[in-house]
């Protein structure tokens, strides 16, 4: 049997950054955790000594911090080198450029709209770079309620899909005199579920690795199934099952994007053995 | 019969405007027809002494120019000032917005994107103001192949669609990284389309008055006809029929966007008469 990767799995290119940091980064502690996977967090703490510290209050000075690819709210920061804490910033360059881009349209007097969830850490901390007006929503109804000036800038959440960002960009053109549109949406996680796409329609079986409570690898599990009926969706090696691979001719794997690498290859090795 | 004026209709805004700069300029030319309608052109001359020349090269020292709703190419107004024209202003504001707009986004290093027809005498104007990359486009075909930074401004000919300016955004906005949209278009045009749709609705015949061959008259003329069967066209009072108003109970006037209020107040006189 075959056993293929998909062309793009896992890890986004900030998650990779952020965790080669903190492996750099000896005796550091993580502000809230680096990745929703506890087993990479564990391993960071054990091979790197990266610690985890869910509230600011517990960074004393001389202390260092690793700041999330999500980014920071300004005010946290500010608070942190007041304290004389070490700041090593992982935020992802992604997440940067929509802060950058709020603080300056803001002090060019432009309303700013955020296309996002405000309930989200990467969004919390882009909103908190506005001098001046800054709005959030989700959807048109909520757009329609804002009491928007003529100059308007737009940004949206690194993770949304850019047909909805469109939908409230549309109505805003139509209704304003001048919208500035920065598009800083990522393309990582539909890169891994299309290329989840291709590889189902050429596999046999599909094994799709991630948290059963993730939402992208769940979403992950349901593209593979349109085109794979044999697809199934596991945390660990522990998990698999000889028989899902009997008569397989080709196994493709695809990965959530807070599954590590090395977990990945656990499997990889162990559909190998068991496919023999 | 009751006899109704659609609630728009006829000159728009710029148009009104410009005929009241041109009456109080007796003696001037203006550089190019300040309307496509002769009988206006004529009684601007007659009553008005404002003649017209279609060539720059015939305007003097001390003659006077009236520049027509559309603008004009910034060099030609360069040529205009160093013959010591004496120089009045008739461009509609809703024109001077974009060649503004190119100006200062131009200066700014953005790549100019104006939606329009290249060949129509308000975008060479709007286009001149441009000082680096400009380029003029109608469809998204035209605007794939260009040649385009990541910083875009984008403006609209006054009269195009909106929805089909929608259309060139969203790409602009898929493609690149930032996208700043001036939305130039003027809603005049529609809002003429509009009432003549509401008022065919409730009437029995409709007099739809201009240009046989007026693109935006025979527009009026379709959408007239869809709502009310009775519907005619055309270009003076010595056309109407006393037929067309027998039985009917109410009558409806629309007016293309070159047609002059004097015109459209003959024919209601006249459809007065005949239908007493």
């Amino acid at each position: 049997m075959t056993i293929n990767l998909a062309e793009n799995y896992g890890f986004c290119f900030g998650v990779k950054r952020a965790i080669e940091i903190a492996e750099k980064t000896q005796g550091a502690s993580t502000y809230g955790p680096l990745i929703h996977n506890s087993k990479e967090i564990n391993r960071l703490k054990d091979d790197f000594n990266v610690g985890l510290k869910e509230n600011i209050k517990d960074f004393k000075p001389k202390d260092t911090v690793v700041i999330r690819t999500h980014g920071i709210v300004k005010d946290e920061l500010a608070y942190l080198k007041e304290q004389q804490v070490d700041i090593i910033d992982a935020t992802c360059p992604y997440v940067t450029k929509p802060q950058e881009i709020v603080q300056e349209m803001s002090e060019k007097g432009y309303d700013i709209v955020i296309f996002g969830d405000d309930n989200h850490p990467e969004i919390k901390g882009v909103m908190s770079y506005a001098t001046g007006n800054v709005y959030v929503v989700l959807t048109e109804d909520e757009l329609k309620e804002l009491p928007l000036k003529n100059k308007i800038a737009v940004v949206a959440q690194t993770t949304r899909k850019v047909e909805n960002f469109l939908q409230l960009i549309n109505y805003l053109i139509v209704n304003y005199k001048e919208v500035r549109v920065f598009n800083t949406i990522c393309n990582a996680t539909f890169e891994n579920q299309d290329a989840a796409r291709d590889l189902a329609q050429k596999s046999d079986v599909m094994i799709v690795i991630g948290g059963k409570n993730s939402s992208n690898t769940k979403q992950l599990l349901s593209i593979a199934k349109e085109y794979c009926e044999d697809s199934y969706l596991i945390e660990g090696p522990e998990e698999l099952e000889a028989s899902w691979f009997n008569n397989k001719q080709s196994c493709g794997i695809t990965a959530g994007a807070s599954t590590p690498n090395w977990i990945i290859l656990q499997i990889k090795e162990k559909i190998s053995e068991l496919s023999d």
